[in-house]
């Protein structure tokens, strides 16, 4: 079998797993108070030009998203959220069980819009309702899209205007960042955010997520929340020699390069062959809307996602390549694609 | 500097770190529910001689404990807890983050006596207060102290007469296994617990903790649990892989009697020598109460933690040994003492 | 001014306050635990003909809303509700507060329909997302409405086949069962939901629900979450008293009677006069859609809500009778309403 | 039977339930932004020479302990309370449910100490600990007893330059500020505390706590956190009529007064037999130490609590007194323990 299911079916990438064998005896203070933690975060910060954010590592993304909101909101206050993103679908009421309410909007290919925003707070005017304190962004987005530095500079803008922070969530940060298209830097998100995190897990690491708090508001005892959370790793060493090895010689860039150049292949392959798609993307996930019978072929050879129904006959399913997606795997779906729709 | 302050300076002992190379490009689905995490409890069932049990792989004991009070109490029910439990004193208050208050009482040597949950269950007689409903014990406890299998006995009888859960934090449970004068098994745990868990943070894996659920009423939905707490690995696989490898050939007891053995030997130096013991314990941490001004010389050339300050004079510390502990720094540290104690 | 503004301007019905005045200076028992409390009980459990239901009496509907949500359902536990419910609009995010999540549905004239649930269910099947655990419904809905028998079996019928709990807001419940059409009985609720209240604050008492949990394993330990929410009143006689006389020769039907027959005079000349509907409805709230400029005339001398802008010229606006609305106020506002009306 | 077993076994004070018959037709707005409620706020700023300051009011101890605790804490944040507090014992793990840890000292007759507060802070230094950021009084005490003007001074310093806030439950507040002994003052108070409250319930109101917030940033948001908790009455009137007659003429002084007296007289009568005190008090609690045979005679005819078992043949038991205890009872208690003391 050929798998495209998701970006971490593998474990870790070479030069991260070297890192963890190199370093693996040395006695290190625990909890992320050690030397490569702070490695790590000085490489980031530098990929940032700023020295005056606050750097955590914790283990996987739903963990991130949870900490953050956690921390900074009080109980009556709320996120704004595109109803595709992820604390609101896939993190099993996380953010509710943290207390807060997710107002989700409907958003436009994943990403929110401005005025989505304004007509929220329109809306919520008085202590009978929550209050809404936050905006959730994804980039690259739950359906492999990305944002422009222009969309973001002015849901930035709306955010500051009407006194709501904004939070991306970077899951798949790297994969943005590296997208045809892209304009937006690491830089940007720390001037135009109140905080994001830049996934690993995703990206090549054995699990591992950096989340940047840019708010100095916001940054006081965010370690508490952490271990009152039970994400604080006893060997937080681990988080930090992973990340200084993907943040050194841009690693972290060129395996999402990878994971997006291969699943461009398919994409493009997918546009020759005319098979329409459900949306189309610049990063590592591929959605193209097949039919039915077709389907039934392709997973027997292939493992992905059916991620939509689209009609009785047509399903639109999901393709995702990673830092460890290869050629060959890559050739043969396309081959397969070919075969099948060659007869039309 | 020669370390001695916890038992996870270390990465992972050498065939964790194989097993985790040697598996590192295999495609496995993701979310624990991957052969490896398969592997791994069927492993440990069998250690219990159970089938019957629900096995779950997650990242570190705060983590564990909070999943399982979190999952298994209903808003009003409370924990009791000797004061020195983990959850009560380490945890930022993890449990109370989940909404549960924690009842504690003295204990005698980090054990709960039967007569205290007798007594809080005496006083908890209506809806004024909250109802106790889980017992929290530890083995071994936070100050390297076992159970005997009778201690266990009684307490597991008072909880089910009493329609409590008894639920035991295994951070450290290898180290009891294989403490001198240990009468208790995995396969009691399994009889007399409700729920428990076996570390392995401590025990030479990078991270890790396997929750052992027995009582069928508290299995149910686990896993929404687990990731409405930011607690499922992506790659769940990693556990599994360590479990597997830790509890093939019983590397898990091979590991935990070296820690113990190592501290075993500085705390016989220690009795010969005639420094008073804060405790005397059969596992992995020896606490010496020692005099202030030797402890300044101790700490230029060791790093171990200040447990309690004794009186003016005098101080508990504690010396923590782990599966890396190497013979010389064991050596270097009884040298040191017979040095400082020889002048008297 | 007269006030249309909502159905709790005023304190008590003249019954309900005499009767606290009789009973003030008895001595009773605390917390609900007294006799008028029990007779209450008992008065209501035959207007249901059942003897098998517990039933509580608590505040306010947010409280009553809380307390049953927080002791019925897990942490991963969801609430299906339709979009315009009081959970999910206007109760300042209570029931994510206790941290269960609200899928909203959109609904249909403020009711939820049962494809609706069916289609929830569809789409959470795993692990990662919240569990669908219970479906919300108000009768009368928030925007007045009704529901009738059928409607409400066909949903009961989906939840008992989907293990999924139906709860009840009966806010204004009175309403609902002596409103025009309207075929549902206690009895029946009592027969096709897990519990319910009936609303006093809204119908003539100066505060207070009365909670009837049907569901015999959603009965255990209401009294503790009450207490742990702060929703329990030391003189819980207060409730007791009320409700009995409430439910004493039917008052409650009608102070709800009188307060349907108030609002559907002034629907009828609304009728009359063909000013546009919103919604028509058979209870005590009003939405006539009214031009912007008559709106102002309106506001003048009347006080009452605007309830969603239809477009730039034309707003819903809502009317809101109670037990306590005079004629002289209702003939005030349909004459001024025919005064506006008769020049076009 | 005569009941002295708490101070809240009547309804209201002749005067509150006439200012409730007088208003009760008035028609105000809803959620307390009805004038009665800031006459209310007006008359209790006066009181205390304050203008700078915000007062709610809401239904009961719980309640109003609850708001304060959820509005001023961060998740991490915790309290600390002597361990016979209110919230450590009596209200079902209300604090923790609201996700915050009550770190409880033993105190000294019901009061905190400095020591203990310092003590506390000596040994919570880092983020896998709690961070302590509020104390907890109550004045009178769950025992009776009362703070002093100077003891209060400390507390309020140590909390002041150790960053805690100070927060004083006042349920018996208006039996503290009118014993014998007392010299603390509303304004005092203002002065010392970030937050109180002045309690009603047990002081002739049908129900009612006045929450004062003193520190300004802990205002903002306090109605969302109200409405949260579903502690915000739709007819809030209530609670603004009830207060505004309490506070007036010192209505709240007299009933305290009165409560005093009566539970006085039965203290000296006590004093007189010769009988020992658990605790000597100046408000409206009495604790003897009654011998087990006797208590089962006063049972007969007296309603009270047993306090606390003091060895095989006695036991503390509690005797309140309320605005509303009549002389006959007293005297009947009196005449009854003089006749069992009689025969000494």
């Amino acid at each position: 079998m050929y798998y495209f299911n998701n970006d971490y079916s593998e474990g870790a990438h070479k030069k991260i797993l070297e890192a963890l064998i190199k370093t693996n005896f040395e006695q290190c203070p625990g909890y992320g108070l050690d030397e490569h933690c702070q490695k790590a975060a000085e490489l980031l910060k530098e990929k940032m030009g700023r020295n005056d954010v606050d750097v955590h590592f914790v283990s996987g993304g739903t963990q991130a998203n949870k900490l953050c909101l956690a921390a900074f909101l009080r109980p009556h206050e709320a996120i704004i959220c595109p109803d595709s993103g992820h604390i609101n679908v896939h993190e099993t009421g996380a953010v509710e069980a943290s207390g807060h309410k997710i107002i989700a909007v409907r958003g436009k290919d994943g990403k929110i819009l401005p005025e989505e925003i304004l007509n929220v707070l329109a809306v919520h005017h008085d202590e009978h309702m929550v209050k809404p304190k936050a905006v959730f962004v994804t980039d690259a987005t739950e359906i492999g899209t990305i944002y422009t530095l222009d969309e973001l500079k002015v849901i930035s803008k709306v955010c500051h205007e009407n006194d709501l922070y904004l939070y991306l969530d970077g899951a798949r940060l790297a994969n943005a960042l590296t997208a045809e298209g892209n304009d937006v830097s690491l830089a940007d998100l720390a001037n135009l955010t109140d905080a994001f995190y830049l996934g690993g897990t995703k990206n090549g690491l054995l699990f591992g997520e950096a989340i940047v708090i840019v708010n100095p508001s916001l940054k006081a005892d965010f370690r508490y929340i952490t271990k009152q959370n039970g994400a604080m790793l006893a060997k937080g060493r681990i988080l930090g020699v992973q990340f200084t090895a993907s943040l050194s010689d841009d690693l972290y860039l060129e395996t999402a390069k990878h994971a997006n150049m291969q699943a461009q292949k398919i994409q493009s392959a997918l546009e020759e062959l005319a098979v329409p798609l459900f949306i189309k993307t610049p990063t590592n996930q591929i959605f193209p809307i097949i039919e039915n019978d077709k389907l039934t072929l392709l997973h027997e050879s292939f493992v992905f996602s059916d991620w939509e129904k689209i009609d009785a006959e047509h399903t639109a399913v999901r393709f995702v390549c990673s830092w460890a997606t290869k050629n060959e795997d890559v050739e043969a779906l396309i081959a397969t694609l070919r075969k099948l729709y060659a007869h039309q």
